[in-house]
């Protein structure tokens, strides 16, 4: 079979419930793939793997559909209830608290890839236990280009596997203090340098309203976020970071150093948007123009 | 008289002895005005305006001299001891701790410039009291830019006379926990409006190892720090990017959005040079090459 030039996206797929100092919103759609599909829409075909309960709507089927994406690997489970996610943001979003979290259909859940999954040239292994990333990563048969997001949850509670999949991807993804934490190290750039020393040559490091930074073997490269003055709900900002970083590179067909730093900016002007409303609603509604406009935004604000 | 096209840089001249996680030094040449003199003096003609106690040594003030600065406005207090700084930086540098504070010949400072530091052009009212700021800058005829640089201390006890004085100058210079609390606004772009309506019609956030943002009528501009994989003690590091940004205003005699953005950069490179040494010991030995090897470095980390 031949390979496709596709993205495979997994991770997450849930219901969130969030309140914000300014607003709340019940069971919107939610969850890692969701936003990182959702934002990878914009830059080549994307295949979602996941799982839902019986209880996941229609309409959020048709609204992936809506962006192209094929939803073909994203089971339902006719036993089991969508995972589900409540979460509660303090001090004007500078802390979070998960108040309820049901791994409901995520809880024994192991991929079971369908198979034009299996021959996917780019894989995104969105931010999720590293067993379904794992499973997900040796059921694709020959990648091109694999690219891994992780949260703290695994570096504290999975350690070892989590670092076992990190030496076998092309590019890791996380924050700040994720990778101080990972790296055992409180300095930046060294932890960046360990981290790299595990496995993945590439690592992109997300620092929020500071924008990311990018440690290559070719150099290294920073780019600011995009100047968001109404935040709504920064939940997902990061998963449509990701998205976008991996939509680019299968787009480009192309992860050289140039690549990636173009892609860095878009991903940065995708996720400014993602926070300026709940779920991914906005995105979905500005779509390729506001995300290139901000992207031209951005490379502006750092020229002399 | 004439107006000297020199900056005058105030703010206060202090022994400290300092405890970090690996290290530590006792009695070594601190204050705002010290960091900042030194690091302008790569740049442009300094006059220091300041007070010491009888306990000042005499290799401190060559050292000084050795840079160029003209010291006449540093006053003697022979009843006085020397301002006095003791502290401690804890978890590796993420926090700060004030020991002990000794205002000492501070106390009770009036200034009382020399008249060449009253013809001066360019003024920085370094990290002070903002009793200390208003008497240098009503002491000064006629001067065509003038900077402020801050901190959360006089936020929090003296906040009305801080206002006043933003008011009345031309650019506002704190990090960016301090523009939130200043502006009440826990968004930092929307802070940032706030306080530039407050009268400075630029504001600099610093944003430490993630770089600075520059708020101006022209525009915004953004720039990521130098990377350092050994801080050994970032005490300084505001005061001497400040003096960079103030000495590079001076000796180009501009400060239109493109020589501000200019400026913005050599100021982050000098402030990387200055975390990796106690007191401005690296600075003062690695000179101008060092700061346009890493002002380089920096531009080029952020382009395509």
């Amino acid at each position: 079979m031949e390979k496709k030039n596709k993205l495979l996206v997994t991770g997450s797929v849930a219901y969130d419930t969030i309140e914000t100092p300014m607003d709340s919103e019940e069971f919107i759609l939610g969850g890692s793939a969701s936003y990182a599909a959702l934002a990878a829409s914009f830059f080549c075909p994307v295949m979602i793997e996941g799982v839902v309960g019986s209880d996941f709507k229609e309409s959020d089927i048709s609204r992936l559909r809506e962006r192209g994406i094929d939803t073909e690997g994203l089971r339902v489970d006719p036993q089991g209830k969508t995972m589900f996610w409540r979460g509660k943001y303090h001090d004007n979003f500078n802390s979070r608290e998960t108040l309820d979290i049901q791994l409901n259909a995520y809880a024994d859940y192991v991929p079971n890839l369908v198979e034009a999954s299996k021959e996917a040239r780019f894989v995104l292994l969105g931010n999720i236990s590293p067993f379904v990333q794992k499973t997900v990563l040796e059921s694709v048969r020959d990648p091109d280009f694999v690219i891994l997001d992780t949260m703290d949850l695994w570096i504290n509670t999975t350690n070892a596997e989590l670092k076992e999949i990190i030496n076998r991807v092309d590019l890791v993804i996380m924050n700040d203090s994720e990778a101080k934490l990972l790296a055992e190290d409180s300095n930046l750039i060294r932890a960046a340098d360990k981290i790299r020393n595990m496995g993945a040559k590439t690592l992109v490091v997300k620092l929020g309203e500071y924008g990311s930074m990018l440690f290559h073997e070719d150099g290294f490269f920073t780019t600011p976020a995009y100047p968001v003055r109404e935040v709504r709900d920064p939940t997902g900002a990061g998963d449509s970071f990701a998205g976008t970083l991996a939509g680019c590179i299968c787009a480009s067909g192309n992860a050289d150093f140039t690549s990636l730093k173009k892609a860095m900016v878009t991903s940065s002007a995708t996720a400014s948007i993602t926070v300026e409303s709940f779920s991914c609603r906005k995105l979905e509604e500005a779509g390729m123009e506001e995300i290139e406009r901000r992207a031209k935004y951005i490379l502006n604000s750092c020229k002399l």
